[in-house]
Protein backbone atom coordinates (compact mmCIF):
# COMPACT_ATOMS: atom_id res chain seq x y z
CA UNK A 1 0.00 0.00 0.00
CA UNK A 2 2.71 1.87 0.52
CA UNK A 3 3.47 3.17 -2.96
CA UNK A 4 0.31 4.67 -2.43
CA UNK A 5 1.61 7.21 -1.05
CA UNK A 6 2.44 9.97 -2.99
CA UNK A 7 2.51 13.59 -1.11
CA UNK A 8 -0.50 14.25 -3.14
CA UNK A 9 -2.59 11.26 -1.67
CA UNK A 10 -1.23 11.70 1.74
CA UNK A 11 -3.08 15.22 1.32
CA UNK A 12 -5.91 13.85 -0.41
CA UNK A 13 -6.72 11.46 2.79
CA UNK A 14 -5.82 13.88 5.41
CA UNK A 15 -8.58 14.92 7.55
CA UNK A 16 -9.77 15.14 11.27
CA UNK A 17 -9.83 11.41 11.29
CA UNK A 18 -5.97 10.70 10.09
CA UNK A 19 -5.20 13.24 12.19
CA UNK A 20 -6.60 11.67 15.20
CA UNK A 21 -5.37 8.77 15.07
CA UNK A 22 -1.86 9.63 13.06
CA UNK A 23 -2.69 7.12 10.44
CA UNK A 24 -2.21 7.33 6.38
CA UNK A 25 -6.04 6.45 5.16
CA UNK A 26 -9.47 6.53 7.12
CA UNK A 27 -9.78 3.51 7.16
CA UNK A 28 -10.28 1.16 9.93
CA UNK A 29 -10.90 -2.37 10.49
CA UNK A 30 -12.91 -3.73 12.79
CA UNK A 31 -12.97 -4.90 16.15
CA UNK A 32 -14.36 -8.51 15.66
CA UNK A 33 -14.86 -10.88 18.57
CA UNK A 34 -12.96 -14.26 17.87
CA UNK A 35 -11.53 -12.83 14.44
CA UNK A 36 -8.85 -9.69 14.88
CA UNK A 37 -6.33 -10.48 17.63
CA UNK A 38 -2.54 -8.83 17.18
CA UNK A 39 -1.58 -10.64 13.42
CA UNK A 40 -4.73 -8.87 11.33
CA UNK A 41 -4.29 -5.43 13.83
CA UNK A 42 -1.07 -4.86 13.15
CA UNK A 43 -1.29 -5.85 9.19
CA UNK A 44 -3.69 -3.23 8.76
CA UNK A 45 -1.95 -0.58 10.83
CA UNK A 46 1.23 -1.65 9.24
CA UNK A 47 -0.65 -1.01 5.82
CA UNK A 48 -1.88 2.67 6.99
CA UNK A 49 -5.28 1.99 8.42
CA UNK A 50 -6.62 1.49 11.57
CA UNK A 51 -6.40 -2.40 13.16
CA UNK A 52 -8.26 -2.56 16.60
CA UNK A 53 -8.22 -5.56 18.79
CA UNK A 54 -11.69 -6.84 19.56
CA UNK A 55 -11.53 -7.35 23.22
CA UNK A 56 -14.89 -8.40 23.34
CA UNK A 57 -13.67 -12.31 23.15
CA UNK A 58 -10.95 -12.24 25.40
CA UNK A 59 -10.30 -12.81 28.64
CA UNK A 60 -8.39 -10.07 30.09
CA UNK A 61 -4.71 -12.34 29.98
CA UNK A 62 -5.49 -13.17 26.20
CA UNK A 63 -5.83 -9.14 25.74
CA UNK A 64 -2.88 -8.15 27.28
CA UNK A 65 -1.34 -10.74 25.31
CA UNK A 66 -3.08 -9.78 22.05
CA UNK A 67 -1.70 -6.07 22.49
CA UNK A 68 1.81 -7.07 23.48
CA UNK A 69 1.98 -9.11 20.47
CA UNK A 70 0.63 -6.34 18.50
CA UNK A 71 3.11 -3.61 20.23
CA UNK A 72 5.82 -5.99 18.81
CA UNK A 73 4.84 -6.42 15.44
CA UNK A 74 3.95 -2.47 14.62
CA UNK A 75 5.19 0.77 15.54
CA UNK A 76 1.94 2.22 14.21
CA UNK A 77 -1.00 3.29 15.72
CA UNK A 78 -3.53 0.80 16.67
CA UNK A 79 -6.80 0.47 18.88
CA UNK A 80 -9.01 -1.85 21.22
CA UNK A 81 -12.13 -1.98 21.26
CA UNK A 82 -14.00 -2.89 24.08
CA UNK A 83 -17.55 -3.64 24.55
CA UNK A 84 -18.81 -1.76 27.98
CA UNK A 85 -21.50 -4.91 28.48
CA UNK A 86 -18.58 -7.28 29.26
CA UNK A 87 -17.93 -8.40 33.24
CA UNK A 88 -14.32 -7.92 32.93
CA UNK A 89 -14.46 -4.82 32.17
CA UNK A 90 -12.59 -3.10 34.91
CA UNK A 91 -9.71 -5.39 33.84
CA UNK A 92 -10.02 -4.58 30.70
CA UNK A 93 -9.59 -0.74 31.32
CA UNK A 94 -6.90 -1.56 33.99
CA UNK A 95 -4.95 -3.16 31.13
CA UNK A 96 -5.31 -0.77 28.36
CA UNK A 97 -3.83 1.97 30.58
CA UNK A 98 -0.93 -0.41 31.87
CA UNK A 99 0.08 -1.26 28.40
CA UNK A 100 -0.04 2.42 27.15
CA UNK A 101 -2.74 1.25 24.40
CA UNK A 102 -3.89 5.07 22.86
CA UNK A 103 -7.19 4.42 20.78
CA UNK A 104 -10.08 2.87 22.16
CA UNK A 105 -13.22 2.01 20.50
CA UNK A 106 -16.16 1.62 22.93
CA UNK A 107 -19.85 0.14 22.11
CA UNK A 108 -22.56 -1.66 23.66
CA UNK A 109 -23.15 0.46 26.70
CA UNK A 110 -23.25 4.43 28.04
CA UNK A 111 -20.16 6.71 27.29
CA UNK A 112 -20.20 8.61 30.25
CA UNK A 113 -18.61 5.20 32.25
CA UNK A 114 -15.47 5.51 31.12
CA UNK A 115 -14.90 8.22 28.67
CA UNK A 116 -13.37 11.12 31.21
CA UNK A 117 -10.87 7.49 33.00
CA UNK A 118 -9.58 7.07 29.27
CA UNK A 119 -9.22 10.67 28.26
CA UNK A 120 -7.55 11.38 31.60
CA UNK A 121 -4.43 8.84 30.40
CA UNK A 122 -4.54 10.57 27.53
CA UNK A 123 -6.69 7.95 25.77
CA UNK A 124 -8.69 8.32 22.35
CA UNK A 125 -11.97 7.71 22.76
CA UNK A 126 -14.08 7.40 20.11
CA UNK A 127 -17.66 5.60 20.45
CA UNK A 128 -19.71 3.30 19.02
CA UNK A 129 -23.56 4.63 18.27
CA UNK A 130 -26.35 4.04 15.71
CA UNK A 131 -28.68 7.15 16.04
CA UNK A 132 -28.28 10.68 16.09
CA UNK A 133 -29.23 10.90 20.03
CA UNK A 134 -26.82 8.40 21.12
CA UNK A 135 -23.90 10.45 18.89
CA UNK A 136 -25.11 13.84 20.74
CA UNK A 137 -24.33 11.59 23.99
CA UNK A 138 -21.17 10.53 22.95
CA UNK A 139 -20.32 13.78 22.32
CA UNK A 140 -21.40 15.18 25.27
CA UNK A 141 -19.31 12.83 27.53
CA UNK A 142 -16.22 13.92 25.64
CA UNK A 143 -15.33 11.04 22.47
CA UNK A 144 -13.15 12.62 20.21
CA UNK A 145 -15.60 10.79 17.50
CA UNK A 146 -17.99 8.60 16.61
CA UNK A 147 -18.51 5.45 14.81
CA UNK A 148 -22.23 5.72 13.21
CA UNK A 149 -23.27 1.82 12.24
CA UNK A 150 -26.05 1.70 10.01
CA UNK A 151 -28.38 -1.39 10.40
CA UNK A 152 -26.34 -3.28 7.81
CA UNK A 153 -23.27 -3.22 10.52
CA UNK A 154 -22.56 -6.82 12.44
CA UNK A 155 -21.93 -6.83 16.13
CA UNK A 156 -24.61 -5.20 18.83
CA UNK A 157 -26.94 -3.01 16.38
CA UNK A 158 -29.27 -0.46 16.89
CA UNK A 159 -33.18 -1.27 17.21
CA UNK A 160 -34.15 1.15 14.70
CA UNK A 161 -32.09 -0.22 11.64
CA UNK A 162 -31.67 2.62 10.77
CA UNK A 163 -29.38 2.29 7.27
CA UNK A 164 -26.02 3.74 6.52
CA UNK A 165 -27.26 5.69 3.97
CA UNK A 166 -29.63 7.75 6.22
CA UNK A 167 -28.06 7.40 9.48
CA UNK A 168 -24.65 9.50 8.22
CA UNK A 169 -26.17 12.28 7.12
CA UNK A 170 -28.41 12.30 10.10
CA UNK A 171 -25.55 11.96 12.85
CA UNK A 172 -23.17 14.15 10.93
CA UNK A 173 -25.40 16.81 11.15
CA UNK A 174 -26.19 16.30 14.93
CA UNK A 175 -22.20 16.76 16.12
CA UNK A 176 -19.20 18.71 15.56
CA UNK A 177 -16.83 15.76 16.33
CA UNK A 178 -15.97 13.30 13.06
CA UNK A 179 -17.82 10.71 12.28
CA UNK A 180 -16.59 7.46 10.93
CA UNK A 181 -19.45 5.05 8.96
CA UNK A 182 -19.87 1.48 9.56
CA UNK A 183 -22.20 -1.17 8.00
CA UNK A 184 -22.77 -1.99 4.13
CA UNK A 185 -18.85 -0.59 3.00
CA UNK A 186 -16.24 -3.50 2.10
CA UNK A 187 -15.38 -1.37 -2.00
CA UNK A 188 -13.68 2.53 -2.36
CA UNK A 189 -17.03 3.70 -4.11
CA UNK A 190 -18.85 2.57 -0.94
CA UNK A 191 -16.13 4.47 1.03
CA UNK A 192 -16.43 7.61 -1.58
CA UNK A 193 -20.17 7.39 -0.73
CA UNK A 194 -19.61 7.53 2.79
CA UNK A 195 -17.62 10.50 3.06
CA UNK A 196 -20.08 12.34 0.38
CA UNK A 197 -22.86 11.48 3.06
CA UNK A 198 -20.54 13.36 5.75
CA UNK A 199 -18.28 10.77 6.92
CA UNK A 200 -14.24 11.48 7.76
CA UNK A 201 -13.61 7.77 7.54
CA UNK A 202 -14.91 4.21 7.20
CA UNK A 203 -14.93 0.94 9.39
CA UNK A 204 -15.30 -2.02 8.18
CA UNK A 205 -15.31 -5.79 9.10
CA UNK A 206 -16.40 -8.45 6.54
CA UNK A 207 -13.95 -6.78 4.18
CA UNK A 208 -11.04 -7.94 6.36
CA UNK A 209 -12.48 -10.69 8.18
CA UNK A 210 -11.20 -13.11 5.53
CA UNK A 211 -8.32 -12.56 4.94
CA UNK A 212 -4.93 -14.58 6.12
CA UNK A 213 -4.28 -12.49 9.14
CA UNK A 214 -7.85 -12.95 10.98
CA UNK A 215 -8.29 -15.51 13.31
CA UNK A 216 -11.43 -16.57 12.06
CA UNK A 217 -11.98 -20.06 10.79
CA UNK A 218 -10.79 -21.33 7.25
CA UNK A 219 -14.56 -22.41 6.63
CA UNK A 220 -15.88 -19.12 7.93
CA UNK A 221 -13.46 -17.42 5.83
CA UNK A 222 -14.64 -19.42 2.80
CA UNK A 223 -17.85 -18.99 3.01
CA UNK A 224 -17.59 -14.90 3.63
CA UNK A 225 -15.92 -15.17 0.32
CA UNK A 226 -18.09 -17.24 -1.07
CA UNK A 227 -21.82 -15.65 0.00
CA UNK A 228 -24.14 -13.35 -2.16
CA UNK A 229 -25.95 -10.36 -1.16
CA UNK A 230 -28.99 -12.87 0.69
CA UNK A 231 -26.38 -14.46 2.72
CA UNK A 232 -26.52 -12.35 5.71
CA UNK A 233 -27.52 -13.66 8.88
CA UNK A 234 -28.36 -12.88 12.26
CA UNK A 235 -26.47 -15.35 15.47
CA UNK A 236 -26.89 -15.90 19.00
CA UNK A 237 -24.17 -18.23 20.03
CA UNK A 238 -22.62 -19.48 23.29
CA UNK A 239 -18.81 -18.77 23.27
CA UNK A 240 -16.81 -21.43 24.17
CA UNK A 241 -12.99 -21.89 23.85
CA UNK A 242 -11.19 -19.49 22.06
CA UNK A 243 -10.51 -19.10 18.61
CA UNK A 244 -7.00 -17.23 18.94
CA UNK A 245 -4.53 -20.27 19.12
CA UNK A 246 -1.62 -18.05 18.30
CA UNK B 1 -35.78 25.13 -10.84
CA UNK B 2 -35.43 26.24 -14.12
CA UNK B 3 -32.91 28.87 -13.63
CA UNK B 4 -30.71 26.02 -12.41
CA UNK B 5 -30.88 24.62 -16.22
CA UNK B 6 -27.44 26.48 -17.12
CA UNK B 7 -25.82 24.84 -20.36
CA UNK B 8 -22.95 23.88 -17.72
CA UNK B 9 -25.52 22.36 -15.77
CA UNK B 10 -27.65 20.41 -18.08
CA UNK B 11 -24.65 19.13 -19.62
CA UNK B 12 -23.52 17.93 -15.59
CA UNK B 13 -26.74 15.77 -15.31
CA UNK B 14 -26.83 14.66 -18.99
CA UNK B 15 -26.89 10.41 -18.94
CA UNK B 16 -28.73 7.49 -20.03
CA UNK B 17 -31.38 8.11 -17.56
CA UNK B 18 -31.72 11.68 -18.88
CA UNK B 19 -32.15 10.63 -22.28
CA UNK B 20 -34.46 7.71 -21.98
CA UNK B 21 -37.14 9.44 -20.20
CA UNK B 22 -35.81 13.50 -22.32
CA UNK B 23 -35.97 14.78 -18.75
CA UNK B 24 -33.39 17.92 -17.39
CA UNK B 25 -32.97 15.93 -14.20
CA UNK B 26 -32.23 12.57 -13.52
CA UNK B 27 -34.71 12.82 -10.56
CA UNK B 28 -37.94 10.63 -10.75
CA UNK B 29 -40.98 10.76 -8.27
CA UNK B 30 -41.78 7.38 -6.65
CA UNK B 31 -45.46 6.41 -8.08
CA UNK B 32 -47.03 6.00 -4.15
CA UNK B 33 -50.78 4.67 -3.49
CA UNK B 34 -53.30 7.07 -2.68
CA UNK B 35 -50.81 9.72 -3.48
CA UNK B 36 -49.29 10.44 -6.28
CA UNK B 37 -52.19 11.25 -8.56
CA UNK B 38 -51.71 13.92 -11.52
CA UNK B 39 -51.42 16.84 -10.10
CA UNK B 40 -48.25 15.46 -8.08
CA UNK B 41 -47.11 14.06 -11.15
CA UNK B 42 -46.97 17.16 -13.36
CA UNK B 43 -45.72 19.22 -10.82
CA UNK B 44 -42.58 16.91 -10.83
CA UNK B 45 -42.15 16.88 -14.70
CA UNK B 46 -42.92 20.23 -15.15
CA UNK B 47 -40.11 21.33 -12.97
CA UNK B 48 -37.91 18.54 -15.08
CA UNK B 49 -38.04 15.70 -13.34
CA UNK B 50 -40.31 12.88 -14.21
CA UNK B 51 -44.02 12.49 -12.23
CA UNK B 52 -45.01 9.08 -11.97
CA UNK B 53 -49.05 8.33 -11.67
CA UNK B 54 -49.07 5.30 -9.02
CA UNK B 55 -51.81 3.30 -10.58
CA UNK B 56 -52.40 0.68 -7.51
CA UNK B 57 -54.81 2.58 -6.24
CA UNK B 58 -56.49 3.62 -9.01
CA UNK B 59 -59.70 1.52 -10.75
CA UNK B 60 -58.96 1.43 -14.40
CA UNK B 61 -61.63 4.66 -15.03
CA UNK B 62 -59.61 6.49 -12.13
CA UNK B 63 -56.10 5.87 -14.18
CA UNK B 64 -57.59 6.98 -17.09
CA UNK B 65 -59.19 10.33 -15.85
CA UNK B 66 -55.57 11.05 -13.67
CA UNK B 67 -53.22 10.17 -17.05
CA UNK B 68 -55.52 12.61 -19.40
CA UNK B 69 -55.85 15.61 -16.96
CA UNK B 70 -51.58 14.99 -16.65
CA UNK B 71 -51.43 15.58 -19.97
CA UNK B 72 -53.42 18.50 -19.82
CA UNK B 73 -51.38 19.72 -17.13
CA UNK B 74 -48.03 19.44 -18.56
CA UNK B 75 -46.24 18.87 -21.72
CA UNK B 76 -43.21 17.09 -20.40
CA UNK B 77 -42.91 13.13 -20.18
CA UNK B 78 -44.52 11.68 -17.13
CA UNK B 79 -44.47 7.49 -16.20
CA UNK B 80 -46.92 5.12 -14.67
CA UNK B 81 -46.42 2.97 -11.82
CA UNK B 82 -47.94 -0.43 -12.57
CA UNK B 83 -48.32 -2.75 -9.58
CA UNK B 84 -48.52 -6.47 -11.95
CA UNK B 85 -49.84 -8.20 -9.13
CA UNK B 86 -53.21 -5.92 -9.15
CA UNK B 87 -56.52 -7.75 -10.78
CA UNK B 88 -56.85 -4.77 -13.08
CA UNK B 89 -53.63 -5.43 -14.95
CA UNK B 90 -55.58 -6.09 -18.41
CA UNK B 91 -57.71 -3.28 -18.12
CA UNK B 92 -54.48 -1.03 -16.80
CA UNK B 93 -52.34 -1.69 -19.74
CA UNK B 94 -55.10 -0.90 -21.97
CA UNK B 95 -55.18 2.31 -21.03
CA UNK B 96 -51.87 2.93 -20.83
CA UNK B 97 -52.15 2.00 -24.92
CA UNK B 98 -55.09 3.55 -25.57
CA UNK B 99 -54.23 6.91 -23.83
CA UNK B 100 -50.28 7.10 -25.27
CA UNK B 101 -48.21 6.60 -21.96
CA UNK B 102 -44.95 6.66 -23.11
CA UNK B 103 -43.45 5.44 -19.93
CA UNK B 104 -44.24 2.47 -17.67
CA UNK B 105 -42.62 1.38 -14.54
CA UNK B 106 -43.54 -2.36 -13.36
CA UNK B 107 -42.96 -3.42 -9.97
CA UNK B 108 -44.02 -6.66 -8.05
CA UNK B 109 -44.41 -9.31 -10.52
CA UNK B 110 -42.74 -11.28 -13.21
CA UNK B 111 -41.30 -8.57 -16.06
CA UNK B 112 -41.30 -11.18 -18.62
CA UNK B 113 -45.57 -11.15 -19.00
CA UNK B 114 -45.66 -7.29 -19.96
CA UNK B 115 -42.49 -5.89 -20.93
CA UNK B 116 -42.75 -7.06 -24.93
CA UNK B 117 -46.42 -5.79 -25.22
CA UNK B 118 -45.18 -2.35 -24.23
CA UNK B 119 -42.51 -2.28 -25.77
CA UNK B 120 -44.08 -3.51 -29.21
CA UNK B 121 -46.00 -0.18 -28.66
CA UNK B 122 -43.00 2.31 -28.28
CA UNK B 123 -43.29 2.51 -24.48
CA UNK B 124 -40.18 3.09 -22.10
CA UNK B 125 -40.52 0.08 -20.25
CA UNK B 126 -38.37 0.12 -16.08
CA UNK B 127 -38.89 -2.69 -13.95
CA UNK B 128 -38.60 -2.45 -9.90
CA UNK B 129 -36.07 -4.97 -8.46
CA UNK B 130 -34.59 -5.73 -4.62
CA UNK B 131 -31.76 -8.05 -6.07
CA UNK B 132 -29.20 -8.39 -8.86
CA UNK B 133 -30.89 -11.57 -9.98
CA UNK B 134 -33.71 -9.70 -10.56
CA UNK B 135 -32.20 -7.26 -12.22
CA UNK B 136 -30.86 -9.89 -14.29
CA UNK B 137 -33.72 -10.89 -15.65
CA UNK B 138 -35.62 -7.46 -16.19
CA UNK B 139 -32.98 -6.85 -18.57
CA UNK B 140 -33.32 -10.48 -20.13
CA UNK B 141 -36.91 -9.55 -20.60
CA UNK B 142 -36.09 -6.51 -22.58
CA UNK B 143 -36.44 -3.69 -20.11
CA UNK B 144 -35.07 -0.17 -20.90
CA UNK B 145 -33.63 0.21 -17.02
CA UNK B 146 -34.16 -0.53 -13.57
CA UNK B 147 -35.18 0.78 -10.20
CA UNK B 148 -32.97 -1.10 -8.03
CA UNK B 149 -34.99 -0.41 -4.47
CA UNK B 150 -33.50 -1.05 -0.97
CA UNK B 151 -34.67 -2.21 2.05
CA UNK B 152 -34.91 1.60 2.99
CA UNK B 153 -38.01 1.69 0.49
CA UNK B 154 -41.67 2.27 0.90
CA UNK B 155 -43.94 -0.37 -1.01
CA UNK B 156 -43.57 -4.40 -1.69
CA UNK B 157 -40.21 -4.48 -0.91
CA UNK B 158 -37.75 -7.92 -1.47
CA UNK B 159 -37.46 -10.24 1.29
CA UNK B 160 -33.61 -10.15 1.14
CA UNK B 161 -33.56 -6.77 2.84
CA UNK B 162 -30.39 -5.63 0.75
CA UNK B 163 -29.96 -1.74 1.64
CA UNK B 164 -29.51 0.45 -1.02
CA UNK B 165 -25.29 1.07 -0.19
CA UNK B 166 -25.08 -2.57 -0.46
CA UNK B 167 -27.90 -3.38 -3.84
CA UNK B 168 -26.30 -0.48 -5.95
CA UNK B 169 -23.08 -1.34 -6.80
CA UNK B 170 -24.50 -5.46 -6.89
CA UNK B 171 -27.12 -4.12 -9.33
CA UNK B 172 -24.76 -1.76 -11.39
CA UNK B 173 -22.28 -4.79 -11.62
CA UNK B 174 -24.59 -7.44 -12.55
CA UNK B 175 -26.29 -5.22 -15.78
CA UNK B 176 -25.31 -2.53 -18.79
CA UNK B 177 -29.04 -1.36 -18.58
CA UNK B 178 -28.43 2.11 -16.52
CA UNK B 179 -29.52 1.30 -12.93
CA UNK B 180 -32.29 3.90 -10.70
CA UNK B 181 -31.35 4.10 -7.20
CA UNK B 182 -34.16 3.96 -4.41
CA UNK B 183 -34.73 3.49 -0.91
CA UNK B 184 -33.59 6.14 1.64
CA UNK B 185 -32.34 9.09 -1.09
CA UNK B 186 -33.96 12.42 0.26
CA UNK B 187 -31.11 15.05 -0.48
CA UNK B 188 -28.60 16.19 -2.65
CA UNK B 189 -25.68 13.96 -0.70
CA UNK B 190 -27.71 11.25 -0.89
CA UNK B 191 -28.37 11.36 -4.04
CA UNK B 192 -24.51 11.72 -4.88
CA UNK B 193 -23.80 9.00 -2.68
CA UNK B 194 -26.30 7.01 -4.75
CA UNK B 195 -24.86 8.10 -8.00
CA UNK B 196 -20.82 7.37 -7.11
CA UNK B 197 -22.46 3.72 -6.40
CA UNK B 198 -23.33 3.66 -9.71
CA UNK B 199 -26.58 4.63 -10.53
CA UNK B 200 -27.98 7.17 -13.42
CA UNK B 201 -30.64 8.21 -11.47
CA UNK B 202 -32.98 8.29 -8.08
CA UNK B 203 -36.11 7.72 -7.52
CA UNK B 204 -37.93 9.45 -4.08
CA UNK B 205 -41.27 8.80 -2.39
CA UNK B 206 -41.39 10.62 1.06
CA UNK B 207 -38.93 13.48 -0.25
CA UNK B 208 -42.48 14.23 -2.49
CA UNK B 209 -45.03 12.71 -0.38
CA UNK B 210 -46.00 15.84 2.07
CA UNK B 211 -45.45 18.26 -0.84
CA UNK B 212 -48.56 20.75 -1.07
CA UNK B 213 -49.53 18.54 -4.47
CA UNK B 214 -49.42 15.33 -3.29
CA UNK B 215 -53.02 13.44 -2.00
CA UNK B 216 -51.97 12.31 1.13
CA UNK B 217 -54.07 13.50 3.41
CA UNK B 218 -52.85 16.27 5.49
CA UNK B 219 -52.63 14.55 8.98
CA UNK B 220 -50.32 12.39 6.82
CA UNK B 221 -47.86 14.86 5.35
CA UNK B 222 -47.41 16.59 8.78
CA UNK B 223 -46.98 13.82 10.58
CA UNK B 224 -43.80 13.13 7.53
CA UNK B 225 -43.04 16.67 7.98
CA UNK B 226 -42.44 16.12 11.98
CA UNK B 227 -40.97 12.35 12.21
CA UNK B 228 -37.70 11.64 12.97
CA UNK B 229 -35.11 8.67 11.92
CA UNK B 230 -36.81 5.87 14.30
CA UNK B 231 -40.74 6.33 12.57
CA UNK B 232 -40.15 4.22 9.95
CA UNK B 233 -43.36 1.93 9.79
CA UNK B 234 -44.26 -0.76 8.21
CA UNK B 235 -48.37 -1.07 7.25
CA UNK B 236 -50.93 -3.52 6.64
CA UNK B 237 -53.58 -1.35 5.56
CA UNK B 238 -57.66 -2.55 3.75
CA UNK B 239 -58.09 -0.19 1.73
CA UNK B 240 -61.38 1.91 1.31
CA UNK B 241 -62.81 4.44 -0.75
CA UNK B 242 -60.36 6.73 -2.98
CA UNK B 243 -58.14 9.88 -1.79
CA UNK B 244 -58.21 11.35 -4.95
CA UNK B 245 -60.67 14.10 -4.57
CA UNK B 246 -59.64 16.15 -6.91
Amino acid sequence: MSNLLTPKNRFMFSNRITHLFKIDFPIIQAGMIWASGWRLVSAVSNAGGLGIIGAGSMYPDVLREHIQKCKAATNKPFGVNLPLLYPDIDKHVQILIEEGVKIVFTSAGNPKTWTGILKEKGIAVVHVVSSSKFAIKAEAAGCDAVVAEGFEAGGHNGREETTTLVLIPAVANAVKIPVIAAGGIATGKQMLAAMVLGAEGVQMGSRFVASDEASSHLNFKNAVKCSGGRYTAFFKTTNSGSPFEE
